[in-house]
């Protein structure tokens, strides 16, 4: 992590000054160096041009890269900055669940507007920081810089897994069994309510799925060890799209039952979302994989898995609901609106 | 490089839509996928959550992640958008070359805003892929985004390194020569002229360590293996800053000879810098190294070299200019202006 000399764009003249970091990113480098003591695998972090990191002997690299920005991804008006340093890691490690592999470090690159106060920072630290320690991995480095206006932050995570066992999107193949963990459309149906009435004040803890969602890395890693998934990905985009992903990559086709999704309930006073919400809605971070195996236990390292479909040759996807079928295609809600 | 639900910041209501991406992102994604063609070590790219990555035999690994961002790195009134994509990849390549590291493979996230010409983004990839081929990586994945209103890049690049050969800020001891590469403040001649008169057309050719700036990687490779260099860093924040950083993170001092400062010469009409701009202007990413040993040579690896000064046991680092001696403070032009 290193500050960097900048085209400053209110500056009219060239000023040397002595370089003194603001508060707020001395406070955030000082507080990433304590937490990333001395652990097995990095062996030179912060204060240096890069981290070196060792991997365990046999494994491959992972790595992921995911932007979480103000105003795209989470707004300072619903999110509190613990659920958005939580979500940015979480994005990370959700990539490394749905390759079964094993998170190592993250180096975060945050870009912070001058006026931002010093305890909007520190939350969002302890937000990410929590998850990291929960998640057995370091924050080893990063950069920072001034925004203009907004925040931005993005995330690098680091893993490993053995070499070959990497779990792909492209392994999927016909007669396969298609498996969701968790339940879906709970982050969904909290945007919603958002949307619907943005000065709206939610529960965290009526919408877990929403603010603080785990990433599955204990049934990623189980999945790989057992050998149970042939294609898997992690559902943020939605499952409706992220299915497409699998067949896309895989060059093959699916049919899923409208009935065996299983619907998230969210709310003070739970209650289920729709099919729409949980065929389409994005951020659960759960995870979707096929099998060549039927899976007859009910949960996998502590989450719930549910059956919803086959892969099929056909090269679409089709919805079976009350018994007639429809094609399902990859729905989400805007991007680049 | 996976396109991802996004909180809409226009969409007051939530509205299910056909997930495609808008032309540059999709063709962004297109035209890396045809660039990152098999090449050793990359074991799966771009079509899956995570890309894996092998690392050669009894090496670490190296990771280091810059921002880029319109109004604070750069502006797109002087930087045509090949100078851009060069100079995102390019600070990543110069901290591998810090490190005495060989690049793998990069990673670009990048929020566009929706307005941005497909041209544009066109020319960025050419200047960025063009930097790539030439420094032997690939491009393996990232992340894309829509963006409020500026362009945003952040490079991750990973490197490897034989183990335990990393060439740290940390090691300098008393004694220990001093050497810097190229020339310094050739990048920041440019600026100041972009600053005075902000409408000004600035040659690329005649200000190439600013637009272009080539990472130094065939010269931090062959310190390493000659095992040349103690301690070392990329000269991205100035000379003055970045010789701190050695400094700090070896517990040791300084004495510089202004007269030995290799100063650039730049413009149409070829004209050396000022001191204070060689002393502390940024982002030449020439290489400043210790060294325990008097190198004869004036160049390796092709790079100019010369002899600064020498690491003291100080705590201070002092600049000796006409038989007079001051101190040499850390300066930059200001950070989070």
């Amino acid at each position: 992590m290193g500050e960097h000399t900048n085209v400053s764009p209110q500056a009219h003249t060239l000023r040397y000054i002595e370089s003194t970091l603001p508060l707020p990113e001395k406070s955030l480098i000082a507080r990433i160096r304590r937490s990333a003591t001395k652990r097995r695998g990095i062996v030179s972090g912060i204060g240096d041009d890069c981290a070196v990191l060792r991997l365990p002997r046999g494994h491959e690299a992972l790595i992921t890269t995911d932007f979480s920005l103000e105003g795209i991804h989470f707004r300072r008006q619903w999110h509190s900055p613990e659920s958005v340093g939580h979500r940015c890691l979480a994005r990370g490690l959700s990539d490394i669940a749905a390759m079964g592999g094993e998170p190592i470090a993250a180096f975060l690159s945050l870009a912070l507007p001058r006026k931002l106060p010093q305890g909007w920072v520190d939350r969002f630290t302890s937000g990410l920081l929590k998850l990291a320690r929960s998640a057995g991995l370091t924050l080893a480095g990063g950069d920072t810089a001034e925004s203009p206006d907004r925040i931005l932050a993005d995330i690098v995570v680091l893993g490993s897994v053995p070499k070959g066992k990497a779990i792909l999107r492209s392994r999927a193949r016909p007669g396969d069994r298609i498996y969701v963990s968790g339940s879906l459309g709970g982050s969904a149906a909290a945007l919603q309510r958002l949307l619907k009435d943005p000065a709206e004040k939610l529960g965290p803890a009526d919408f877990p799925r929403h603010f603080f969602p785990e990433p599955r890395l204990a049934l990623g890693r189980t999945l790989r060890r057992l050998k149970l998934a042939s294609a898997m990905i992690d559902i943020s985009d939605g499952f409706s799209t992220d299915l497409h992903h699998i067949c896309q990559e895989s060059g093959v086709g699916a049919e899923v039952a409208a009935a065996s999704i299983p619907r998230a309930t969210t709310g003070k006073h739970p209650q289920a979302v729709d099919l729409l919400t949980a065929l389409h809605g994005g951020e659960d971070y759960e995870l979707l994989f096929a099998s060549r195996k039927k899976l007859s236990r009910r949960s996998l390292a502590g989450v719930p898995i549910a059956e919803v479909g086959r892969i099929t040759r056909s090269n679409r996807i089709t919805l079976i609901e009350n018994g007639s079928k429809r094609e399902l295609k990859p729905q989400g809600w805007q991007h680049f609106a």
